[in-house]
């Protein structure tokens, strides 16, 4: 495809100290004009709900600038709404809006606006919500979708023409999205250590939905009791990133014949209703079992005792996603890019020694 | 206006059972092709994002069904495009997406998707995102924005031309919204009596940002203090909802000279601030600190001894918004409308009486 191939070349700024983009331009014709980029791009785009003085300020910055108009028709040509789409599987997990808040700063700052949607853990309204942000034009799509494989919404995201970056599930190539991954190995394995020093053998894990994260930690599970030397006497319970889950698997835990002595919680709302059945059968955490949850939201900090926690940073996870598309968006960087994030384990009192440990 | 009000006259459908609004024939449609009513409306209004599978499967249902294209022509006339906009001012608010999953639930039923803006409690950010989403030609807003009096808002909520609904903010009758509104005195009367009648006198209201809410439990402590003819020894600390001013605040009357005996906190964030200080500083709640949360999250719940809380329906707010919108916009309603929901006060151990009294 050549078509305009000459007209997207980039045209150098007629000022000097400029990135050269044609994002550049229009910020300065916002800051010298005192308004917001996205007024900029509605006065040049010719927009009906400009107000006669917005109108009259843009193009007086435009002129006093010496813009070529050129440069500022490059991004009209495209078509930019200054608009970034995010469709979020679950609004109500309390880590999503840190990942939110992160990307959101950073897209802010980039004069663009984000649009949000929310599938209610329900994967066939994540593909209808990338279709509708596509319709309703945004530039770029930031995904964090309940599914790593739900059919129509792969194919959704095959069919999509804007830039694309998913955070924490790893979907299919043909996607063509940019990544941002948490290394959760590097948080789970010294967790698991922590707990094989500690004495315990029988470690519950109550996994979430069969995403990445999921994988990993089983894996680190897998390869840290093998590097010991010691047989697979650990339990993984699969399901939903859920309160009822996480209540559910530790009722049943607790009332089984052979409880474990240590539980991991896969999600923070699993280890909420963990947290919520341990509490009300009063078990004494960190002595009677320990428990290690995951992110250090306020409830971790605020039991007592502490709860040990699977860390990441969740606003540099979103800002991490913001930069990418902010590149693709500007740069026509490509799209295969991958940004790994570290993940720790703080040990707090909620894990102690085995009981029956020396 | 008069102009095509022939044309918008309710026109009888020709099948029994329908309500008569082209919504339901919409529906209908929707439900004899097996797609969703956004695909329908997609096929109908010629957009060119619709498979030739889906189109024919759309027009085989509308013949099918014998539809004259005027009822269905209606709803196109009107350009609706099934979405709705909400537009948050804080959506890392735990009891915000129960909010919106109410709201959210009720409007995916009725065939719409919802948009959500996140303003990072800036109502600048709130005022932008009302344009942006008319601009994305959303059918109605809902709202809960940062700010109930910033003049750029209100004039974007003026000049506004579709149904909106906001919620726990009292916005002036000029915006033209309708309302759904928490009783905060039903809740908030028993909480002091409550503490009044354990013996606390000195009560400090860590109070929010200067809305609805609280100016509704600031006028409960007075009316409460005054029908029993005791002096105003209460104090009300106003500023954010923000953990940082629950935390700050509770940190400055721990080394007050003569500290409180009971703390009410005026959101669940400014809760969530004040018991990391009361937790990390080791006061004995509802023994030497008597303490009253807002809203019944988590943390209330798991914290030991449990938070006494100030509880309204969350999903029940949403649910309620959303109705009031649907009704804008399927029957023309009046866009006066105000709905009010109970709140009420959920005693717990967190208060009991105060040191020194008998």
């Amino acid at each position: 495809m050549t078509t305009g191939s000459t007209e997207s070349e980039e045209i150098p700024p007629p000022r000097g100290g400029l990135s050269g983009s044609p994002r550049s331009g229009m910020r300065e014709v916002a800051e010298a004009a005192g308004v917001a980029m996205s007024s900029v791009s509605r006065v040049l785009s010719g927009h009906p709900d400009v107000s006669p003085a917005m109108r009259t300020r843009v193009l007086k910055a435009v002129a006093d600038l010496h813009y070529k108009p050129d440069i500022l028709a490059q991004s009209l040509r495209r078509r930019e709404t200054m608009t970034v789409g995010f469709v979020v599987g679950d609004i109500s997990n309390p880590v999503v809006s840190q990942i939110v808040k992160g990307a959101e700063l950073k897209l802010r700052d980039a004069g663009y606006t984000m649009l949000l949607t929310n599938s209610l853990v329900d994967p066939e309204l994540d593909r209808r919500h990338i279709e509708l942000l596509r319709q309703r034009r945004a530039d770029g799509l930031l995904l964090l979708p309940v599914s790593e494989d739900h059919p129509p919404m792969i194919r959704a995201l095959e069919r999509l023409d804007i830039p694309t970056v998913v955070i924490e599930r790893d979907l299919p190539a043909s996607v063509g999205a940019a990544c941002v991954f948490s290394d959760h190995r590097a948080g789970m394995d010294p967790a698991v250590e922590h707990l094989l020093d500690l004495g315990h053998r029988h470690i519950a894990f109550i996994a979430g939905q069969p995403v990445r994260a999921t994988r990993e930690r089983v894996a680190s599970l897998k390869a840290v009791f093998t590097r010991r030397g010691l047989p697979p006497s650990y339990q993984v319970y699969g399901g939903s990133y859920s309160t009822e889950h996480g209540a559910r698997i530790t009722a049943q835990l607790l009332s089984a014949e052979a409880p474990p002595t240590a539980i991991i919680a896969g999600s923070n709302q699993i280890m909420v209703g963990a947290l919520q059945v341990l509490s009300n059968q009063g078990v004494a955490v960190g002595r009677d079992l320990s428990f290690v949850g995951c992110d250090d939201i306020t409830v971790a900090q605020i039991y007592r005792p502490q709860i040990a926690v699977l860390d990441r940073d969740l606003v540099a996870l979103g800002t991490s996603a913001a930069e990418l598309l902010l590149r693709q968006l500007r740069e026509n960087a490509e799209a295969d890019s991958v940004i790994m994030h570290p993940t720790r384990f703080i040990a707090r009192p909620s894990c102690g020694p085995a009981p029956g440990s020396d």
